[in-house]
């Protein structure tokens, strides 16, 4: 057993980030019916021009537009109308010749030979086939050129990108019907303490019902995470050796919530050390909450453990802080955009530790971040608070006026 | 058929409201590991008082505060240790005695007669079973009381409420393991065209390949909502009719996407009065863009028709302003927060229609919105952007310096 190593959350995630660098996630590939939420594991390029053919952004005429440099409601340009553009039919035959025009609906191909639309309100029909058009068009008007839309060979979508309905249209629009994606992390969650029940039990005196599983295993899922097992183990070493050995052999990250007793956490380190072949990385970091937090690595199987602090409060944020950012950071998916918020109180920070402060929102406009302090181990505070912002190890607080930027919970 | 209807977005928010008044949403009971992402349908109180029993927030000793009065460094209180509470164990034969103590872990029960507890840090051991307390602690000091997390009868989360991985471990604590929801809308999408080609076709001469579907069906899903069916069907009265009868027996919500020429929306418009026995409620919307987009209602089956746009952005944004803003309604659920930002360009409204803007943002502090246009129909400046804001109906247009309110794309 190393010595105790308590390390800044940057050293922790660096250390963590260290062991991972060589553990890129695995991809898997997608329909686009299934794209929606996943993240992009490679740059997407167009292999096509978007639109294919030039295209008419109104119901109109398609028509040279020189032959249209002299209308006006006074004096029309007087067109023959030659052919009608039918969506989705070939437009091959309908080449548009000197004063001559072709009908267009909206989404339709502009033929050859016409050079701009005009819009069908400008344009009376005249009898004997022919239009009068009473308005002048410029070259390009009302038309969107081949490869205008996207063109050939375009960054798409980067890798990285978590794919949203619209980027699910453009994959659609490319053709793009097989989507590569990251698979998502396999994540078992072991929860110890011979005081816990399940939360369908009726806790008897000294008892306290498992909240951690189901926060952790929430929040794996809220990310893409494939919760594989959740298992309640007691407290023996025996049981939990074994049960952390068959998670390390069907997971991408180990998880042990528990007891926040010093006893417990010793245990858990030690655990830790006897599993992993790079043993602990990170016993404790500098932060409040989150102190008893023990990270580890076993490099044969490529499996993350990370022991969470006994708190909820504190295992979510830590949870957030340590591990769904290194897995965002392995994908490149960009953090979470955060909420700038003022506060009008003084907020104390905890020197030489990073501190995560809860906060509720109020008002949307220009919102103001309202402390929400929870005595230890209280779960409620969490469930009030929108969100928390962090103050670094060498901030002294924050006063009133002050804008912090807010991390909203998933 | 009735005459057109061209309403503003909150006429038509109105008219879908008005039919939709006795439409809630059912509800269903869903486990713990899947409450997650789901929205509360009942207000959720505890029937407990959490905690149940007073517990201690560190590891010490259990002490009659009154004992430890005079207690400093200098001048130790002498207290007798009579037990050590264990986790998950009964505490019921420890009370403390005046002049004794009793060991406490983090999370444990402190015992009756104790009613504070001192860190272990100040307790020194002195042999014959007796520990030197070398601080003085208030009464109530290190113990969260009983209730004091949730007390009985608390509203623990509000009807309406988004779950939260957090709020699952609210739920954990106050061992609620069935959980009601809203069930989904069940949604079929329907796109109508014969210039439409799937995305996994090569579009011939005059084709394009179908967006719509996708897009639409990418955010009822990331809206939670099942989409039970997305249907292509020709340009063809009878198909489409069939279409629509049989998605109206199996949905709560039918979209309707497909061209955007003015013949093609005169047909969405016929079919969805004879299909629906309310009729068409809107047609036409003073939006940019979003216009071409009609609703209707049939009261017998229950079901909201809605015919989009043609255009990627504008069938999306309509979308989200019109069908996911009136179930959020429904289930009173809160709308999305918006990011504030500033704009340092002139922005033009359409004088009298909702103007929707889509803008990337920059910067990630004081972010700044940058417009997109896009040309109609264009796909990619929707992917582009991160989101979009609105300017009212009698708004004219945004200036260097304003700030507006950024709906980000879900």
């Amino acid at each position: 057993m190393k010595l105790l190593k308590v390390d800044t959350v940057n050293e922790a995630r660096s250390k963590l980030m260290e062991c991972c660098r060589h553990m890129m996630p695995q991809t898997e590939s997608v329909s686009l019916f299934d794209a929606g939420g996943r993240v992009l594991a490679e740059n997407i390029y167009s292999e096509e021009n978007i639109p294919p053919y030039r295209r008419s952004i109104m119901d109109g005429y398609a028509v040279r537009s020189r032959d249209t440099g002299a209308a006006g409601d006074m004096i029309p340009s007087m067109l023959r109308v030659t052919g009608e553009v039918l969506l989705g039919r070939d437009f091959a035959d309908l080449a548009v010749e000197p004063g001559c025009c072709v009908y267009v609906p909206t989404g339709g191909a502009v033929p050859d030979g016409a050079d701009a639309v005009v819009m069908v309100e400008y344009c009376e029909p005249f009898g004997n086939g022919m239009v009068a058009v009473s308005k002048s068009v410029s070259p390009g008007e009302n038309v969107v050129q081949i490869g205008e839309d996207i063109s050939e060979g375009r960054l798409l979508l980067p890798a990285g990108r978590l794919v949203r309905p619209q980027d699910v249209g453009v994959l659609a629009a490319a053709g793009i019907t097989a989507v590569p994606v990251f698979s998502p992390w396999k994540v078992t969650v072991i929860s110890t303490g011979d005081e816990l029940v399940s939360p369908d039990q009726s806790p008897g005196p000294g008892q306290i019902r498992d909240i951690n599983t189901y926060t952790i295993a929430a929040r794996s899922r809220a990310e893409g995470f494939e919760v594989v097992r959740t298992v309640s183990v007691r407290d023996e070493r025996g049981a939990l050796l074994s049960a952390l050995d068959k998670a390390k052999s069907e997971s991408d990250l180990v998880v042990m919530s528990g007891g926040s007793s010093q006893g417990k956490k010793d245990m858990t380190a030690e655990l830790i050390d006897e599993t992993a072949d790079r043993g602990v990385l990170t016993h404790g970091i500098a932060a409040k909450p989150g102190k008893p937090t023990i990270t580890g690595f076993d490099e044969a199987s490529r499996t993350i453990f990370i022991g969470l602090p006994g708190h909820p409060a504190a295992a979510l944020m830590v949870y957030e802080q340590l591990l769904i950012c290194l897995w965002r950071k392995l994908i490149c998916r960009e953090q979470e955009r955060t909420v700038r918020a003022k506060v009008n109180v003084n907020i104390p920070s905890a020197p030489g530790r990073m501190t995560f402060q809860l906060v509720r929102l109020e008002g949307s406009e220009e919102p103001e971040a309202v402390p929400v302090f929870a005595r230890s181990g209280m779960i409620s505070p969490m469930s009030e608070a929108d969100g928390y912002f962090e103050m670094g190890e060498n901030q002294e607080g924050v006063r009133p006026g002050d804008t912090v930027s807010v991390h909203l919970w998933k």
